[in-house]
């Protein structure tokens, strides 16, 4: 019997992780939660589109509830996380690190209560770096685990600094793309394990459309002081029509690496790397999302219950492999 | 209390074993168990030395015992893997691929008996490299993931295809070092997935150092066209001294990257590459075998018994770090 998949949001992720459901051998698609269900149906007549009030009033229950939202404003304070988790058992991809024991609390408190499985932090960063900073720290004994982002030479497109960049009163659209520095990447491969701020590793480039009339000069100001986002970096301001945004810089790549580096033994070098590079970001996280769902029924099937993250999961839960076909093809 | 380690074996993959130990902020060395105590004795006089036969009367209980013998000789048809796992729990590097499902179902059923927890095939391929492979199939769907071995310009030593030539009557000492070539990573990356034969990916270099009169031509003959190990591939021979191998061939590089290319959606490129780079290959091994004992340790904690494969065990139980210290460090 194939896993009821319920899809929560219809943002970049949620409509990536509706696209990548018919890949998956051993799952189908049975609802799509929006709080604007008209306006989606509308776009998506062929998709079974419910308001997110309808949760519990499913024609059909779901197994698992892939939640597509924001961490704040969604998962969170906006309560989708406790909502769902009443419902059946939830994979997210919750990326705001210094609230992540706070959610993992409640999360754990609300599955157990329900008896389900609440896999959260799925997604690339956190979740495929976080696997690969535990395997390298655990494999490599005090060795530090760098992560870099925007290898390529188009560097890879924030969403959080782009939206940061738009609500700057003149700015009418923006895209920022993050590039790492090469050099900082061959001082960390070198196994010095060096002290880096972030505005060693990583410079901003900012694609901004302007509102008619708007000093480009104020803007700039606005854009490189900004505290958190820019201030710490090296930041390029680039001024481009709207036509020109939309033209070159509508997809949405992400890449990154992660990279571990120490000694086994005096003069023995080791180094561990782990890459993922995305044309598609929302993409790239669909199919990481989808991996966790499988695993969420598979343990809530060994009557597990209660929070997760990627680091408590075997990774065999995440194949759609029998153990056999696993102990022969991949081993 | 730190985890009382008994190492079985005191080969290269042992010795690492036993140097990497201080570095286990939660380990301890109780016991190095050899064939040949006193041979050992008299090498290593500091360490605690047993012989095999004395594996059921140690002084103190172990924990753990690191099993670092070879999958056929020690391991399986040499019995130290149903020995030990009566003893403890157990963790080995068992590569003999053809004979996996078989080694798993013994293993599984005396572990279960003696309620001990057993993990084999740890090291890096089978290994990390196996962990690597599912990963890749999971997020990407019906992608292939494709291992090349010896990517840096050394190459990666083979200790069983330098054991290979040994046998040719003749050679008096042999090393064997494979190269992945680059067209085949670049078709790979490409996102092609094309059937590849083990020619296309690899070639091999011998350096080989002869025994007095004998016949340079026959022993290069017997080499490239020996079936298995050297007759499918490009194989380059080469005749040096027993001082040049002694003086430029004596260290154990070996490194492989695991490459996983697929599309998400038309058009839309996604890569996943894993890579090791170990200066001493037996170095490398010993460090991901420590961490997988330390999760048998845990697994044993939890009342579990049985044989588990590096796919069964949740990533933060190779960890010696906390769960708090995880969700804040590292996710």
């Amino acid at each position: 019997m194939k896993i009821k998949v319920a899809v929560v949001g219809f943002g970049n992720i949620g409509r990536a992780v509706i696209a990548a459901l018919p890949k998956q051998p051993d799952m189908e698609l049975m609802a799509v939660l929006t709080r604007r269900p008209r306006e989606v149906h509308a776009q998506a007549s062929n998709l079974p589109i419910f308001s997110i009030g309808q949760a519990n009033d499913l024609p059909i229950q779901p197994d698992v509830a892939i939640l597509c939202g924001g961490s704040k404003a969604d998962l969170f304070d906006g309560g989708q996380g406790r909502q769902f988790i009443n419902i059946c058992h939830t994979v997210d991809s919750f990326d705001t690190h210094a609230r992540i024991a706070e959610y993992a609390a409640e999360m754990n408190q609300a599955a157990r209560v329900a008896g389900h499985v609440a896999i959260f932090s799925t997604g690339w960063d956190p979740g495929t770096f976080s696997l690969a900073r535990v395997f390298a720290n655990a494999f490599l004994p005090g060795v530090r685990a760098y992560a870099f982002y925007g290898l390529t030479e188009r560097g890879g497109l924030s969403m959080g600094h782009s939206d940061a960049i738009r609500t700057i009163p003149g700015v009418a659209d923006a895209r920022q793309y993050t590039h790492a520095i090469p050099e900082a990447i061959k001082w960390v491969r070198s196994g010095k394990n060096p002290d880096l701020k972030p505005g060693d590793m990583h410079w901003r480039e900012c694609v901004v459309v302007l509102k008619s009339g708007t000093d480009p000069t104020a803007v700039r100001e606005q854009i490189v002081g900004m505290p958190h986002y820019f201030a710490p970096y090296r930041t390029e301001v680039r001024f481009v029509s709207q036509q020109e945004l939309n033209r070159h810089y509508y997809s949405m790549p992400h890449d990154g690496v992660v990279i571990a580096v120490g000694e086994t033994a005096p003069g023995h070098q080791a180094i561990i790397e782990y890459k993922n590079v995305w044309d598609s970001n929302p993409e790239g996280t669909a199919g990481i999302m989808l991996a966790f769902a499988r695993a969420a029924v598979r343990l809530g099937k060994e009557k597990r219950s209660g929070a997760f993250t990627p680091l408590d999961i075997p990774p065999a839960y995440l194949s759609p492999h029998s153990q056999e076909e696993l102990l022969e093809h991949f081993m």
